[in-house]
């Protein structure tokens, strides 16, 4: 047998993600332009899966998509004091066009709230507008230092919604319930599960009142935010003055959210799922759901079988690949290494009997199955998958989850964790939102990555480092 | 009666198009962004309609998706001497990145031929990595000094193809395969009927062997280009050596080819069928098929009428519009001028008889109807509309297209046409392939649009300009 061409988890964790990534046609490195990467067949397909999802969810809750231009004036950015100061290092900016230096240089979008807040002074006037809920698909760029394909690129796709409210009670109605849509979709279609909760004061949106979050863990124990959806308050409304009349007839700023899923999903589900083999996915975001392999040696079985094949594929909304001058071997590593959830094996023995193999992408488990079952099976394989693929990735996560009642506990269990030799956990600790807590935490390389919505263990009690009464335990971790 | 906030065509086309647009709830100009708009709620939707039909005959015929970096390094487009000629004026460059002067500056992608050319050479060896057939959905950025919504704009959303071939046969028959694609959605989806054809070598893409295009006539008699399809040759090829082994063992470059259309599909579509109304959109493209417009006035009316329109809408897949204050006028007034093409009335005496009233957008036919027969009428009369605003196009394109034997002629037809007074026409002459014929059609503000592929009235002929002899009559007009 040939040498795999993707390094093991164990050997190195990095390079493992990196293979699966190159191996499974998800992306490749961009090197030419710093940062960024290609987003190759399958993984544009398993991106276009995504949004449907996340698409339909969001014109379910009222949204409507809209186009902003990508650039923004420069002063735009400065009207909002953190926001700048947030974003500035990592802007990307355009001095020349059509020939000519410009007055006032652009920025290509690092997020659209200043462009935004431009909008919804000319469309708001009064209470009669608000609600505006608006959303975009769009790309962005971050000048960012370390990359790493999906989870950190300079350029990324995303969506990001806009909203406007009259009171700030319904703004965050309005942002709760999209962190539900949010934490929907990676548990019930990406089986990605995930942690709702609030981000420390020094962890939030720069411009933000709040951040909330949906939090996941990496096979290696590694979180990764998986979304964000920010209570903006009053701060934008203020910074590019959009005022509206209330129902009383008072002039007050509109109460904004905003937020956002990447092409950085792509990354959570590969390091949730994969193996040493390669690319697994979850089969709602499988561009192909199966494949099914004809297996002949002779030519006169050739025919029969390809036949068979074509009507079984048929049957099942399959791929038949029917590629000459690869062997059915090949063709099984090709399709594992992509990720494929069923394969379907069909020779001439099959083909007389009336039977096909029917392979599981994650559990490697093979079955002889009758032709005319084949496609019952297969339904209820994809099901199966689906949802044992969320299961272990819960029970991972439960077995990485440990308490600590002291900030030297925390420190021992996370100081040691790299992305790279893995052994990550999600430490519960009670610890107080305060910026010099999660400088304390930073100086050993982790963060307080979420203080949950829900209760998770033990109710309220005293902080770690300051010893104030908090209401829950934060999960603290290392992090992408 | 209200004036209409819409220009008439007949005053001024130009502000009537901007007022369709904007009342239409389309796009409207983002001033602080030179030459770029904001695409709005209803506009976004058709072109997701749009792209929805694109995109299903690209993946159809055998492409997939992919995503290319928006930054090019500026020196891959003085790789090819035409591309960097043609596009260095319209170029936006980012020249500072992550708070520092980039060594070398990047441009915002005016197209992605040469940041393919660099990855082709990375993917393609041999005749076996042939044909490559990837298509992008992507922003653009071109510096255009005369902007004007939908149908040139600094920025525009687009789709790209780009492919590489073994050999020019091959590459050609993709070319004219997507132009047929291009032409299908043109007439069948969008309803705007275009002739298919050859561009000059004056008017070709900068860096293509050959351009041909999809062309068609807007309401006022001007051409508007709606797609485009090159045949790349060598060029890009040789550009960025992208050589492959072929079956024989020889080394050659690929033959490449590229095709695109882009959001500027809306305008041709406005200006095709638009009224004086406001926005008239083909069905198939339309976001809201129907709406319901409840109308009462007693309060208890209102609860008979309310129910009696969910039902119905709820049956026929229609949306109901049902917001308070707002006169049943104003919101006949609202749907019409968003280009709805069915609207339901729906009156008490509708509800006790078991009838309602069924009005057609561009027609303005009503009809009263049983309300069992709704779903039949209502399939139907989108079914009769979606063919007759194609037969409409046909037979105004047939009535303002004439034919010239002399340059005088021509020049004295087109002469006098301007996009806002109207009158043009398609103007079919005899005129050679030549640089020299283009220039002299250009001195009155005319164009070459398309030599085209099929024989349209009478056979070859010989140039007007030079005598030679031409195999057919070439499409002269004036032109967006």
């Amino acid at each position: 047998m040939p040498e795999s061409p993707i390094t093991p988890r164990e050997k190195d964790f990095a390079a493992w993600y990196q293979d699966v990534v190159m191996q499974g046609d998800m992306a490749e490195p961009a090197e030419i332009v710093k940062g960024c990467m290609v987003i190759k067949a399958n993984g544009y397909a398993v991106w276009e899966h995504i949004q449907r999802e996340l698409d339909g969810r969001i014109k379910a809750t009222g949204h409507s998509n809209i186009y902003l231009p990508v650039l923004i004036p420069q002063s735009f950015l400065q009207k909002e004091a953190e926001h700048v100061e947030g974003f500035s290092p990592e802007l990307a900016v355009v001095t020349i066009a059509g020939g000519k230096e410009l007055e006032e240089p652009y920025v290509i979008r690092p997020t659209s709230e200043t462009i935004v807040g431009h909008f919804f002074k000319r469309w708001i006037q009064s209470y009669r507008d608000l609600p505006l809920l608006i959303n975009q698909w769009a790309n962005i760029i971050r000048w960012e230092m370390r990359t790493r394909m999906f989870l950190r690129t300079t350029e990324f796709l995303w969506q990001e919604g806009h909203t406007a409210h009259a009171s700030h009670e319904e703004a965050l109605e309005e942002v709760l319930r999209m962190l539900d849509v949010y934490a929907d979709v990676c548990e019930n279609i990406l089986a990605v599960p995930v942690i709702k909760g609030l981000k420390t004061r020094a962890e939030k949106f720069a411009g933000a009142v709040a951040t909330y979050a949906v939090e996941g863990m990496m096979q290696n124990g590694i979180a990764l935010q998986c979304g964000t959806s920010h209570d903006l308050g009053q701060n934008f409304g203020r910074a590019f003055d959009v005022q509206f009349q209330s129902s009383e007839g008072k002039l007050d700023y509109v109460w904004q959210t905003s937020w956002g899923m990447t092409t950085r999903l792509i990354g959570a589900l590969i390091m949730t799922h994969s193996d040493d083999k390669g690319l697994v996915l979850p089969p709602k975001v499988a561009p192909k759901k199966a494949v099914v392999v004809p297996i002949y040696r002779k030519d006169e079985e050739r025919a029969q079988v390809l036949e068979a094949a074509a009507k079984m594929a048929e049957d099942l909304g399959a791929h038949v690949d029917t590629r000459e001058g690869q062997s059915p071997g090949a063709k099984f590593f090709h399709w594992e290494r992509r990720g494929v959830p069923v394969v379907f094996e069909l020779g001439p023995r099959d083909v007389a009997a009336g039977k096909t193999v029917i392979k599981r992408r994650d559990t490697g488990t093979k079955e002889i199955i009758a032709q005319q079952e084949a496609r019952e099976k297969f339904g209820a394989t994809l099901e199966a998958m689906q949802a044992e693929l969320l299961a272990r990735a819960r029970q991972r996560r439960k077995e990485n989850t440990v308490l600590a009642n002291s900030i030297e506990e925390v420190e021992e269990i996370l100081k040691p964790v790299t992305a790279e030799k893995g052994g990550g956990k999600f430490v519960l600790a009670h610890i107080a939102d305060n910026p010099s807590n999660d400088e304390r935490v930073k100086s050993f390389k982790a963060s307080i990555r979420v203080i949950p919505l829900e209760d998770n263990y033990d109710g309220p009690g005293k902080c770690i480092l300051t010893g104030e009464p908090v209401a829950r335990r934060a999960v603290i971790a290392k992090a992408y």
